[in-house]
């Protein structure tokens, strides 16, 4: 037992009589004061499993009750590769260890429901691709360029021709797990997808009763592994037949089953899930609207992830031919302000192979970009947080008072309408953060201005250096700065200043 | 005497008592059954003028009363070159004598308060540039790259060295409206700012009291002028110590003040104005929320002007340094739903001599895609409304439900927050037009498909053109279309495509 490692044990035993989902299996561990409550599943032809993703390290004992009576000891120690889950802490993700995690995403949807030979040829893509976080779907999909048929479903089917939720197809499950392990050991987390509406086989309109069993099954089986963020669904608001209160209790559904605290969030197609729910990690979003990063922030005090936002390619649907410029853009105006980006991509194929669901490989030109970004990312000391660029003061000014009664800007914002404010807020869209006092980032978008300025601590020596965000160039503008410092720019698009301290 | 021509009469007269510019004179014009009543005004140096603009032809007979009274007849006829003011009707402008009216304004803020010799160089670029309307301002400016001090005041100073409203600059007034006549004669409409905040000489912080006597001085000389539209403000929401109400009385002085009805709107910085008050003609916003111009069509059922939405150039300010290529972007935008806009210059130039606020040479690379618009609009046989493309219907398929309880599309949009609908609705944005059935426009701006598709009616038939906006190019797609037309189109930004209906 190594810890944040999947521990499994294996018994046989007689097939259950009822459901095979909901199998009379659970198992306690215990180490020092603390016990883990886990379920265990029935993975077919007599055989039952129990998962445990132990927390910490130490001696372990174990009773396994139900179908199956057993008990034993393990010794956990520290694995040298394991990191543990990510989690939120902040606005931020960090590796339950304490490893940097920024999590830079892409999309294939239906990676697991295509041939054997397309899901090596995509995990091979993703090897040398920058993603460390995949969002893709445990049921099959339906859609545009998304004909084909998979090789499995999650369950069998009852006598009826229709699906059998208390009848678990083993083999499904096990080609599913191979995927996000191996995922996994490349150090991509998977962002999955519980439900979602493009559907032709019945998966998106199953009663809530089914959708029940399906999560029992699905937590007893996946919640062990350590690589996993539960995305409630992709575009919940199109599933038109289940309420919020639906939403709510599948929400405490997974809450119940999952015995470790996975990420959770869930993605909007028109409206945003609510995100102040307690159990809600991380606000997860399809929109445009970058400019509402640090107002989310701020709001949740959770990390932000725009998890779409259009995808590089050039098919027909709006959401799907954005160029590779506009993709690196808005992955700079996420992260500029500490915020994280999601990509995916859809060029047009006669064979229907587009990134955003079926994987392959990447055809843009975005993905270099986004793994300069990610780099320079990695390379600051601390995860950025959006940052209120201070004005330059005039001897004898005083900085502007920040209440409405005082501030006659602050009041008049606070006078005007949310449609009207919104139609302002996104033309004042600053991309700048900071980590601490040690590095300030400004990301000018499509911004070009041949001057600026930036407003640096005056305590401290920084180097200024100007980035080109398509050429992936990075020079120094300025060898050493301190206050407000004026800066003669590129006066092009996809600019950025990082300005980085000096430490002597 | 010309119908739609400033028709003047000339009176000696002792000095008036009182206020210059509320002298004591009045004029009535009668032609057949109607009246109009207008002031004269002092106009220095024993001079009072009366200033009409005949609204039709005929004979007239004319009364002045006050400190000169006099009495006269004319027989007004059809002027071979006057159109007329520009009105809204519709959602569109139009000249008084049905001349089509497509406005594509540009900003020159400060241009009367330039040197003569600069001034008579901005008035040579707008005679080749596309512009036919110019929004700039009766006060001086004080802003960044706006230090030099004007020849001309509006008003004279007292003894105390405080402006005294009630003694006009005659000079400033006479310069000013010759400005305002040769860029009428020239076809360029003045959007005429009566107010705005960028001030070091108090002009922006006058009383109410004050505010009344300049409108009615400035109306009394400027009404008859046909080439005005009256700007209440720029950016009148930074003007802190005017409330609400002062501005709906600053609104009814100029509608009071005003015999023939010149158009009305008010320009924001933050907060927009109340476009649904009767006497407002146009919404005139200052935004980059181009996907929001259809809607307020719909709700104010009057012309969307986008009078500022950041200018191309380089200069520190966000508002002041997009691309051309955006700005051109913009202005399709705006243009393929059947709404306007406002081109603005602000290249950074040692001698701060900026085209937004002071005029000379364009450097820029937007005019001449601007002017490409332009010539492609006045081309069109009628302006341009937002066009709802129809759904591909597949056979047997119904049009989706229009009503929020049959629709559950329309049941989610109106179930969230206006701040959450914003963000959503920036996404969508389509810029699709149509002119009836004769024409229809889809213009595709950031997104770049290769592939698309077009729905024109099935019992008509269209040519297709494909449109590059930056080259400038316009090729022909598909000689003939009629119905659910697919389109295979150059995968890049800026392309538009335009149906134009084949009369045989």
């Amino acid at each position: 037992m190594k810890r944040y490692e999947t521990f499994e044990l294996t018994f046989s035993g007689p097939e259950p009589e009822g459901s095979q989902a909901l199998a009379d299996i659970q198992a306690k561990f215990s180490c020092g004061d603390e016990t883990w409550n886990v379920k265990g599943f029935y993975d077919g032809n007599g055989t039952y499993k129990v998962r445990f993703l132990p927390q910490k390290e130490g001696h372990y004992t174990w009773a396994v009750s139900g179908v199956v009576n057993a008990s034993g000891e393990e010794d956990c120690t520290v694995s040298e590769t394991a990191h543990g889950m990510v989690q939120a802490e902040g606005t931020h993700f960090v590796y339950q260890d304490g490893t940097k995690y920024l999590p830079f995403g892409t999309t294939i949807y239906a990676l697991a429901h295509q041939s054997e030979e397309l899901i090596e040829q995509t995990l091979n893509t993703l090897s040398t691709a920058p993603f460390n976080k995949v969002r893709h779907c445990i049921f099959p999909k339906h859609y545009d360029y998304n004909h084909n048929e998979p090789q499995f479903y999650p369950f069998e089917k009852d006598a009826d021709g229709k699906w059998d939720v208390h009848r678990p197809c083993f083999a499904y499950w096990a080609h599913f797990e191979k995927i996000l392990n191996r995922l996994g050991e490349m150090g991509i987390e998977t962002d999955l997808i519980l439900f979602h509406p493009y559907d032709r086989w019945g998966f998106s309109k199953m009663s809530m009763e089914e959708n029940k069993v399906y999560l029992d099954y699905a937590l007893r089986r996946l919640a062990a592994i350590p690589y996993i963020w539960w995305s409630m669904a992709n575009e919940y608001d199109l599933m038109f037949h289940l309420s919020e209160n639906d939403w709510f209790e599948i929400e405490d559904t997974i809450v119940k089953n999952d015995p470790y605290g996975h990420l959770l969030s869930n993605h909007n197609c028109i409206k945003f899930y609510d995100f102040s729910r307690p159990a809600i990690t991380h606000v997860c979003v399809q929109t445009i609207a970058f400019y509402k990063a640090a107002e989310w922030m701020d709001r949740y005090q959770k990390p932000v992830v725009y998890d779409e936002f259009c995808y590089e390619g050039d098919i027909q649907h709006e959401w799907g031919n954005i160029s590779a410029f506009e993709m690196t853009n808005r992955f700079w105006k996420a992260c500029s302000v500490g915020a994280y980006a999601t990509h995916g991509e859809t060029f047009f194929s006669e064979d229907e192979i587009l990134w955003w669901a079926r994987g392959g490989v990447l055809k843009g030109e975005s993905p270099k970009r986004i793994a300069f970004l990610k780099d320079l990312l990695y390379s600051l000391p601390s995860p950025v947080e959006p940052w209120n660029e201070p004005r330059k003061l005039e001897p004898g000014q005083e900085e502007e008072p920040v209440n409405a009664a005082e501030n006659p800007f602050i009041h008049l914002f606070n006078s005007v309408t949310d449609e009207n404010a919104e139609c302002i807020k996104m033309k004042g869209d600053n991309f700048n953060g900071h980590c601490g006092d040690d590095a300030f980032l400004k990301y000018f978008s499509g911004h070009q201005p041949s001057i600026s300025s930036i407003n640096l601590p005056e305590n401290a020596s920084y180097r200024i250096d100007v980035i080109d965000v398509w050429n992936m160039t990075r020079e120094t503008l300025i060898e050493k700065a301190s206050g407000y410092t004026d800066m003669k720019l590129p006066g092009k698009e996809g600019i950025a200043v990082l300005a980085v301290k000096i430490t002597e």
